[in-house]
């Protein structure tokens, strides 16, 4: 009950706001800007805490995690107007139509992916390397949790 | 001389980490998407202060400038790859060769979009609409002043 009355308040701001406004073909094309942005500063993570670890640097690591935690708040929802379930922004979206009907499986995926990268982001300032590989790992099971489930594949 | 120390500094970090390895025309795709995700960040920002002063909302004005910030922190820098200054990343570049020479230039308005974008997060974070919206004008400033110099008109 809680959650659908939060899904309506979230609904009539976005209505209300210029948010609305958006065209489907722009919609997807920031959508699609904002999760290849991200994953260049996930790939940056990864060079860092996976692949080699000897060029780990702190500064960079809380840069790349702050991007995608403030990625992570933006309110990406918005963009999935109507009409965004088919159409190209700078590619065809690949979004499935589940994401525009099955809203507690939304908000599910899209509640761990915002809790993850925020977390992400504390980790990181922490400069403790060991443990932020942990959370970049659940990051990444975040990601594709959503992928998995909401993204057609190529 | 100091900032030719740095840059050195800077440009040694660049080649010894992975980042090196981003191929020119993914590294176009990149920095096209950051700055398009941004764009939409500065259209909320936009609509909230300017269009329709009434939909100003504090959290989301926070989201909008700390994604802002974050992508100015991000170290885009990285992405201007030798072999990036054509080609075709979501769409051909419209990056200026200046870019890639001209350095003092490019630290400027750098340096200066980083300060603007890292007030705007400060300045969005104190709820002060009225200040924000001063903020987001030089934000815009800032903007405008690396595609002047170095963004060929479309």
């Amino acid at each position: 009950m809680k959650s659908k009355i939060i899904l309506a308040l979230l609904a009539t701001a976005i209505a209300g706001s210029a948010l609305a406004q958006v065209k489907p073909e722009d919609a997807i094309k920031f959508r699609q800007s904002g999760y290849a942005f991200m994953s260049w500063n996930m790939g940056k993570l990864k060079a860092m805490l996976v692949d080699n670890p000897a060029s780990y640097n702190k500064e960079q690591a809380i840069a790349a995690a702050n991007l995608i935690a403030a990625t992570a708040n933006s309110g990406m929802g918005a963009l999935y107007v109507p009409g965004s379930d088919k159409g190209k922004g700078w590619k065809e979206t690949r979004v499935k139509p589940e994401l525009f009907t099955d809203r507690d499986a939304v908000g599910k995926v899209a509640m761990a992916f915002n809790k993850e990268a925020n977390e992400l982001a504390k980790v990181a300032a922490t400069g403790d390397a060991a443990a932020l590989k942990v959370q970049f790992g659940k990051v990444g099971e975040a990601c594709k949790g959503c992928h998995d489930k909401f993204r057609k594949d190529e």
